[in-house]
């Protein structure tokens, strides 16, 4: 079993507070993500500048895109991201020519079917970011084992699944003996008092639990 | 009937290339729109530059959203921008949340059916842009029967129906007697060697259609 990474979402509004922790916690998270509103606000400056202070890190750009995938994936790979999401609304040709261009992650929101998923394996892509169900997370429940289940069926199809969504350490050990390749925290690592002690906090979960 | 409006789809890579035929054309045009790609690149100072330099004018942001409707509403209304684009795939909820913010266009690609466009309807959405269908493109035709007949059936739903794709002065007379909100032309107004005079035969054939 392959040990999970850790990302941290920069989900700000503005390039500097995103630039700050990044640079806390870049010696510790695997995975350095763009976020929606980060890149509409700053344009693909934000992926640049990201990957200027985190050459060595995987780069994610979450740009959710549902059309012009060749000509977006052509964009955020230049300016140096190593991933970027479309929605799973988008059609299989966008996600297609996306795929060409950089390495797509599929984003889960709303309806999709296992057929579906086929199709992405189909068309070369292999990773999909699973979020924990909006009715567990308006009724103010943690991850659950409809959840789970969904995770691992992802997982048996042969999908890297990442998992986002109130992702805190002391949920992690839930998906103890299961596959995941990368937890999402955003608010969890950029909104606490010292990011790079959150980030460890997650980091040393991990290790304890994917041996 | 409403005579049609003008847009020109600035989906340049720079902001300087897009203010420059901004500048040249916004005496001529009703509609300026700050294409997927310029937003990606520039962020939304792409859209308050263009908000600066066209203060009387109609701001679009083409942002094709299909998540995160209410925060990229927001920040896009706060840029500047009169209305935004939501994608035919995005989910009514995103597409609800959008449209508390802003106007929002939902941009017809791919699979939609009468049934989906009539929940917009009931989301409060009366705008759509059609796409000139991209079998017709391919096949390197122009403008044909399906596509009129799809975009007076929308009208008849109730839409504002924009239309774009291939959309050149002399496609325009093609759509006499249907009640087109706008036309939107990219590349025929800002790849042209005289984009201002480009806008003006548009508008001139516009003028002209529609008395």
């Amino acid at each position: 079993m392959t040990k999970p990474m850790l990302q941290v979402a920069l989900d700000t509004k503005d390039l500097p507070s995103a630039l700050k922790v990044a640079s806390q916690v870049s010696d510790v998270v695997d995975v350095v993500e763009a976020g929606t509103i980060l890149i509409y606000e700053e344009g693909l400056k934000a992926v640049r500048s990201l990957r200027a202070i985190a050459p060595d890190k995987i780069v994610l750009a979450d740009t959710k895109t549902a059309d012009a995938g060749g000509s977006v994936g052509a964009e955020c790979r230049k300016a140096g991201a190593d991933w970027m999401t479309c929605i799973n609304a988008a059609t299989i040709p966008t996600m297609k020519s996306a795929q060409e261009q950089i390495e797509v992650q599929v984003e889960l929101y709303g309806n999709w079917t296992e057929e579906l998923a086929k199709q992405w394996l189909d068309a070369g892509i292999d990773q999909v970011v699973y979020h924990q169900s909006r009715d567990a997370k308006f009724a103010g429940q943690t991850w659950g084992e409809k959840d789970l289940n969904e995770v691992k069926k992802l997982i048996d199809m042969g999908f890297k699944v990442s998992v986002t969504g109130g992702v805190k350490p002391e949920i992690l050990k839930l998906f103890k003996g299961v596959d995941v390749y990368t937890f999402i925290a955003g608010r969890a690592i950029h909104g606490a008092d010292d990011p790079n002690a959150a980030a460890l906090e997650f980091k040393n979960e991990i290790n304890r639990i994917w041996k």
